[in-house]
């Protein structure tokens, strides 16, 4: 029976449009309870016209930290009191920490994949890396390429509205991240995304494509995996898209999506309350869960 | 451990200061669980001057409900689109009730205290009453006994700030409910209050006295118990107090204060949900934490 929630719990959140179906209350509720952290996590469907009132509920109901998602990440940026690097270059937070009424952004899309491309044994310092997509997720983990030291960013993009925003990331990143050379180039271009696919360290997937319902679909040719090149996806539903079980076929390291997801996760937890989060046990607790 | 919030969680809250103490989170979020209700309680500890945006809060995170405590009741009552008859005479409120964006306010210290007579065997109805105080709590009962039918009631109350308010809860009621005679007088007057409760029905403590550290205070002397008298106390700390265990030495039918609290959390609840508040699963469950 419900012991946790007392008149000292804090309060955290989960503001967007829409939240209901998320995971995320679970996994950090879990989390806080098994380390004896009194906060509760809870998500609230918000529209971006609220989220001036939803700054205000932050500081009235004093909550330590919480998440953004779609579609309020941008306008989250402009509301925040401080932001980090990547949210500041990227102009968009998933993250806030309160800290005494001082609300910093962070976006940790990101930071997650990059961690979890390390805990496979693939760090990306000078590394040469090609990114498939311009969108969101793809934006954040460009500019966390950058900022982690990555040699070259390659982005391709089919010609819409997103191929604009990637050639306004890679000026950013000129700017902010000088040695690090970022390319922008249309993912219709077979050459170019062969010749780029070569000589790169690390492929990433992260457009919607390999995700249900378009599971049959692949951007890139399984003629070009080789057994040195790391293949990385972030789709995570299917758990393995059709590009990662034709990355093992080839011998390739293939990374799916779901990792980046908990390793976001993760980050998110050590920004609300200094600590690791108990990912091993929830992911046990998950399991038993299913059964 | 925790799988009771999920994204569709709904908030209910109590704003006040200080609410750190409170006993209501760990009551209302038994009862939800025990009743399968997706809502999780919290306290939030907000001064009055915040009223205003704890209402934008309420708004914007689609709170069901919730309650007011000190210092917050008044201001509550001046905010919300609504207000029970008990809440307008008074010009305060405890709970509030989110009805699709609108709010009505509540006062239910009263009702919770008739309710525990009634269950106690002591209906209200075409009684004399005599309530000794004439603070919050004190001014909702003696107007729930007006609303409920009482006969008489007959306030007593030293000659400080609240007896100026006790004299308008007499002009409200007398405009309210016509039918229930009102009368106010120094609790200083011994002659009054001895000729007033050998005439009533039931006599009410509603003032602090008898409370910890008062609790070797008793207002009414011993010798005014008599067999036919029902005594009820709002202190419930001690859970019996001195006037309780003297009317109980004399016979008379004593009535503690635990039980109005009970049943006003009960009232609540059935205002939140419409359903019956688990009382007595809570009451066990808290006897076997205290173990």
């Amino acid at each position: 029976m419900e012991k946790r929630i007392s008149g000292h719990t804090g309060l955290m959140a989960l503001f967007g449009t829409p939240v209901g179906h998320s995971g995320s209350p679970a996994m950090y509720n879990f989390s806080f309870q098994h380390d004896g952290l009194d906060y509760a996590y809870m998500a609230f469907d918000v529209t971006e016209e609220e989220m001036p009132k939803v700054f205000e509920s932050i500081r009235l109901l004093n909550m330590r930290g919480g998440n953004f998602t779609m579609p309020c990440k941008n306008i989250a940026a402009q509301l925040v009191d401080k932001l980090s690097p990547a949210a500041e270059i990227i102009g968009a937070c998933n993250v806030f920490v309160n800290d005494d009424g001082v609300i910093t952004g962070h976006i940790t899309d990101g930071v997650g994949f990059v961690k979890n491309l390390e805990l496979n044994g693939a760090p990306v310092k000078d590394k040469k890396v090609v990114v498939l997509g311009a969108g969101g997720a793809a934006t954040a983990i460009q500019v966390q390429l950058a900022l982690d030291g990555a040699k070259e960013v390659n982005i391709f993009n089919i010609k819409d509205k997103f191929f604009e925003r990637a050639e306004g990331t890679k000026a950013k990143l000129a700017e902010k991240c000088p040695e690090c050379v970022v390319t922008v180039d249309d993912l219709d271009d077979k050459a170019k995304l062969e010749e780029a696919i070569k000589a790169c360290d690390i492929l990433v997937n992260a457009t919607i494509m390999g995700m249900k319902p378009h599971q049959d679909v692949t951007l890139v040719d399984k003629s070009l995996f080789r057994k040195d090149l790391v293949v990385a996806d972030t789709v995570y539903s299917p758990e393995k898209t059709k590009m990662i079980l034709e990355a093992e076929e080839a011998g390739c390291k293939a990374i799916g999506g779901v990792g980046m997801l908990q390793q976001q996760g993760a980050v998110n937890y050590g920004l609300f309350v200094g600590k690791e989060m108990p990912l091993a046990e929830y992911q046990e607790f998950q399991k038993a869960q299913a059964k």
